[in-house]
């Protein structure tokens, strides 16, 4: 038996997620198409046998990825460049495998990630744009840069993110550590970047939100604070667009 | 009278150039979409009068633009910010216009064109990119950079450049000013930025496609000052697709 690991490029606008909700499927399991399933197509095509894909996580409905890392097991004993060359060719243009390797027989792409980095793009300017409007939220609005690089100090470190998760994501330990969360304006498209040991349901989609109601002063100063410290997340800003995520790398 | 400048972004993807060649609008106009077209049609709406948009050039079917400029006469007294909101939210998702000016009334987006910058992408990995598909070509091969970038600089200044014009654009004088040649690696693209007062039919393809041969290791060093010298098309290398080309910016 043989443990493959795949690094995964993916324009996410046209599919279910990663992976579906279990209830989903169930309800509607003909209508759902997930880039889990597409790339096990085509992996059983090449392979002949049955496969199960483990993703390093699920990502949400339209959620993009630049370095998604998952892994399967196979008993084929086909060359690996052979593997990257024929996935690639039965694969849509939307989903593309970046790098195949072979890895130790334990190795599990979700339970084994050290670290996990999303960017979310905004394009800041008055008018929408056709280049980037499947990668990126378009908000036009005025943004105050240094307020929202202020408040999102705040959030760096180990604290409880309940304020940040979805109503529908409890039951996991919502405590995570956020090592990086920067803000930076390149050009007319504001990146937010955050790695963190662990993510909530929304978590960067809620933090960004709230960020993006403060860069535009909507919230008074140091209002991220009382709402992490309040871990009530009635409290939170919108949830920013899927659209604008991207997961960039998983540490290992 | 007033005449309106727009500067306007489009990805070509779905559409049949900026403007269609005439013979092809006369045997099967009703298929054909083009880029200028759809912006005439949102002009009159908004403006409730025939509109007649000049673009600084045309670009090809599946080529896009990034600055592309274009201006038009018009009686109204619309306001200059409503009319770009206006037609943005007319306007498809794969083109937006960027920019709406006053300028005097002799103004000619064609004609008063001094210089135009387009940038060729081509990706260069092993893999396909969903991101990338639509605006770059994807280029698997080997390529010496440096030996495109000597190759490059027997373009630069004033040629006759008929052997990078395709058979069915001649009669136009063949003598341009190539000001700017650049060949560069970033990251896994290679970006290759022409700037001249002019361009012949399919010039910066047969360019690159050309260049990309000569850093494939095709051609003999020196081969590109060969075919420029010979003014003869049959000499030059394949025309790059259209998808990795981009009008970046027109000056006046």
């Amino acid at each position: 038996m043989r443990n493959i690991k795949l690094t995964i490029e993916y324009d996410g606008t046209n599919y279910s997620g990663w992976q579906c909700q279990k209830s989903k499927v169930q309800s509607k399991k003909s209508k759902v198409k997930t880039i889990q399933e597409t790339i096990e197509k085509a992996l059983q095509r090449i392979l002949g046998e049955k496969i199960k894909v483990i993703g390093s996580g699920r990502t949400d409905a339209g959620v993009h990825a630049f370095g998604q890392v998952a892994n399967f097991k196979t008993t084929s004993g086909i060359k690996l460049d052979k593997l990257l060359v024929g996935l690639n060719g039965l694969l849509p243009e939307d989903i593309k495998v970046t790098c195949v390797g072979e890895i130790y027989i334990d190795f599990h792409s979700r339970f084994d990630a050290k670290e996990k980095l999303y960017r979310y793009t905004v394009l800041n300017r008055k008018s929408a744009s056709p280049f980037f409007s499947r990668t990126s939220y378009f908000y036009p609005h005025k943004l105050n840069l240094r307020r929202m690089q202020k408040e999102a100090r705040f959030l760096l470190g180990k604290h409880n993110f309940t304020s940040f998760c979805a109503s529908n994501g409890r039951g996991r330990n919502p405590v995570k550590t956020i090592k990086k969360l920067t803000v930076r304006r390149e050009g007319e498209t504001i990146c937010f970047d955050i790695a963190a040991d662990g993510f909530l349901y929304n978590m960067v989609r809620n933090i960004v939100g709230t960020l993006l109601d403060a860069g535009r002063g909507r919230l008074e100063e140091g209002t991220l604070k009382r709402i992490l410290l309040a871990k009530d997340r009635r409290l939170a800003g919108t949830t920013a667009a899927a659209k604008g995520l991207c997961l960039m790398k998983v540490k290992y």
